[in-house]
């Protein structure tokens, strides 16, 4: 198409063969014109616009564009080929030279007329960022392998069915159902969620109640906008998930951490701090406590709901994994128990669906609903509402559960096989009891070992997981470690303890070893 | 399937045929097995979690989930169906009967040692929200018929190209691609992005100057986030943009407005402004300025960018739509001629895609895009990259651009016809010249009509518009209004055009006029 050419425009890998390429010519210059439009060409050269090999558009394209004649971009172009800037290619058309001369007296004199086109050097940066007092930065997520993390195979992902649920909820949208949106999410997946809650976790709450976030993170952050006002105290569990400490501390929120034991939240030690401090809100994981899996007794979670509606604070509850359970019978999520309006549910469907499928839920009072929705238009206006119809399309369907129940005895075998392997290969340095459900394990770890050493060593023999000290609110040392056994098969399980053995062993050679310990079994 | 019988648990329009009806039996009672099931079911009856014809689980189901015999289960049914509350099914299975007896002796005894399972009353909340010194909260969206935005036509979303893209990228995230992810936005995408800015906009940067976003007021959120402290001054056109000074005063900036005339944004008293006051940035739209549509004349652009230079701040420009260019040549976005570093370019694909569809980008320093990385864990942990990897691969394959070149034809068509019906049906009473580009009009409004009244009239009789005043810093009368004409069909943009006119006429009825006004023409 000679009337359409255009470039690579300097990223060869990724060819675009539509874009145009526009030039842009200086609004008030005086000089002919065909020297513009070559000085304007030289000049993108000259800042890496254009490179070797770049194809330059046809004639009759340019001047389109440029609203010139044909005539007047030859003469450009049999100006920039006497320059040596640009040659004829084979076939048709022109293309940047392979060695532009670096500066001719027409280019170096380019910019006082034509218009400046630059690029700053690169991290060049002309103003500054903020620097006051802000909340601690985060590190950007570390690229760690698999099971270092807790969420699900991606080679598991249902990619024929959402696919397919994805495309029609394309095509409903074309039919106009959601143009105007709903940041509080799709009506169709909060009633099926709704219808899940009220199934599957005993909480009954109509779809005004819940609230579609894009995933756990999500919710936090969303709630603490919401509810949290600057130098409020929250409780957290002192064990726990650090990126929700940051979702609330990012709105103001002062941290509390309250003693974990064998039952779960310390709920005595709770009520001791709630007699002298106003606490907005607790932070908990009840069913199973993350990290530690243990589940809050029975009396606890009487008196931390009781202690909550008497003190008028919020029970931030999350639960990620309910739908996961694998044998025993659930224990019921506090939300279920809620008679007085203070519980605030967080769930994700990420876990049931895919890595960085981020799908997440809230279920809780509908005046803090109703805060959520109007304070998203400012974050982000609402999440992606094809992507939510195609979900509650599918749990409408009953392909979601029937997913499930084909991802359970799989994740149950890779449980029972990493727990296996662990015992086998580290023997007495460790103790993991299989969990009931959910997709990782917390993993004892003998006094003598150091979990920290432990775990930069195996993860540079590639069998990464989370230290204890990873979910410690202060960062001090648990003799633990949480390692995720959903996303690897049985046999890339057994080799990761394998790894994880070698990692307890010390090292010989010259290097420092980073573990100083006595392992009885070996 | 009677070993596997389930509920619609009170959402009858949505029956969920897999999700197990989990029961949750008190775990420390001392009552009959039996007596605890009937117990708990006859609460969820009470509650409302089960309500009249709900089906009811399988003896065998309910049995394995509760860990106890079928007798023991049927002993439990056989208790409520003699109470009243269940029936038994035509077929197999039991169902809740459809008058169940409203308390008896042993439901409303149930309290006593069944689990609690309680819903809070609508509304009810055992806790407050915070109530501090915050930001004014904006209005939930309304739901505003179409040409009260600047959207595309859903109706012309491009369903099977996009659909095909997002399962070739799900098949792709099944393959390991994207588990780890990328807060920055998938590196295809980025990839795609930096091509086209390079080609089209003339901005050359790599991929590592972009960052993908989920629309462009998620970009300003990330963005103020990542540049602003507290009490800092960010200069803003006195009309533009209102959801963008939100997710800036959210980050504590005080916005302080400058005048705009024709020729756009008043650059000198931006430097009086910035001679007293120190600026951390100022948010322009150069080439069709939000709302009025006029482009930075060439004198002002370059004093911007050497006044940003000498005072370091930073110019974040909003350029949503150089893509969507008619006719005409382009004027160069600011970050073409920004040797300095001193430009944020923001800009969105959602306007090519289609409504809801969120995808936007910046292009800065990369300073400020590893801050907004790092800063973006706590938010969201990013965006969706299944999504961002299909609209990648649309581009790298052309078929965006393609997409694009088949509705410039069409939106031109429609904007001449509501600039044409407009100038028909409205005559002297407005000036609509048509733009070169994007998807809305800027109407100068005579001056003796009430703009705010006319629009509320003509919401009213369905041609919903935008009055200048919403784009007013302090929401000052403005002889102007904004109307979207992409979403609607030719003969539509007439029907709203008659509507309008109709809505000028001041009403006959008893009540109020909304508008007082002369209309010259009719």
């Amino acid at each position: 198409l000679p009337g359409f050419a255009s470039v690579g425009s300097g990223v060869s890998e990724a060819p675009l063969p539509e874009w145009n390429l526009n030039i842009f010519l200086p609004p008030r210059s005086t000089a002919p014109v065909y020297r513009q439009i070559a000085k304007a060409l030289a000049h993108e050269v000259q800042r890496g616009r254009l490179q070797p090999g770049d194809s330059l558009p046809g004639y009759r394209s340019l001047a389109e564009q440029l609203g010139v004649s044909r005539n007047t971009v030859m003469a450009a172009f049999q100006d920039l080929q006497a320059q040596g800037l640009i040659v004829s290619r084979t076939g048709s058309g022109s293309e940047i030279a392979a060695a532009p001369p670096v500066a001719t007296a027409e280019v170096s004199g380019a910019a006082s007329d034509a218009v400046l086109l630059q690029v700053p050097a690169r991290g060049d940066m002309g103003f500054d960022l903020a620097t006051g007092d802000r909340p601690a930065e985060p590190g950007v997520p570390e690229e760690l392998p698999r099971t270092a993390g807790s969420g699900p195979d991606p080679r598991l992902l249902p990619v024929e069915i959402l696919g397919r649920a994805y495309r029609r909820a394309l095509a409903s949208a074309r039919r106009n159902e959601c143009v105007l949106g709903d940041p509080q999410g799709h009506p169709r997946l909060r009633r099926a969620l709704g219808a899940m809650l009220a199934s599957s976790r005993g909480i009954a709450g109509g779809p005004e109640r819940i609230f579609v976030t894009r995933g756990s993170q999500n919710a936090f952050f969303l709630i603490a906008q919401a509810l949290i006002e600057p130098g409020e105290a929250v409780a957290v569990e002192r064990l726990g998930p650090r990126s929700a400490w940051k979702a609330l501390a990012r709105a103001g929120a002062r941290c509390l951490p309250i003693p974990v034991d064998d039952e779960g939240l310390d709920v005595e030690a709770l009520a001791e701090v709630a007699a002298s401090t106003r606490l907005r809100a607790v932070l908990v994981t009840p069913r199973r406590q993350y990290p530690t899996l243990v589940t809050l007794g029975p009396s606890r979670r009487a008196r931390l709901l009781k202690l909550a509606s008497e003190r008028r604070f919020a029970v931030l509850e999350w639960d990620p994994d309910f739908e996961l359970q694998f044998e025993a019978r659930p224990v019921a999520p506090l939300a279920a128990d809620d008679s007085q309006g203070v519980v605030i549910h967080v769930g994700t469907l990420s876990k049931l669906l895919g890595p960085n499928l981020r799908l997440g839920f809230v279920c809780g009072p509908e005046p803090l609903m109703r805060r959520m929705k109007a304070q998203r238009a400012d974050f982000d206006g609402g999440g992606d509402l094809v992507f939510e119809q195609a979900v509650g399309d599918l749990m409408e369907e009953g392909e979601l559960q029937s997913h499930l129940a084909r991802m359970h005895p799989i994740y149950r075998r890779r449980r029972d096989a990493l727990c296996a392997a662990l015992s086998s290969e580290l023997g007495t340095a460790v103790q993991a009891p299989p969990p009931a459900g959910g997709l990782a394990l917390w993993v004892k770890v003998a006094p003598e070992i150091d979990v920290n050493a432990w775990a930069s060593r195996s993860m540079q023999l590639g069998a990464p997981f989370r230290p204890g000290s990873h979910f410690d609110f202060r960062g001090a040392a648990v003799q633990g470690l949480r390692i995720g056994f959903a996303s690897a098969r049985e046999e890339e399980l057994l080799d990761i303890a394998r790894r994880m053995g070698r990692a307890l062993i010390p090292a010989t050679s010259g290097h420092a070893s980073p573990v100083a310990m006595r392992i009885e079994h070996q």
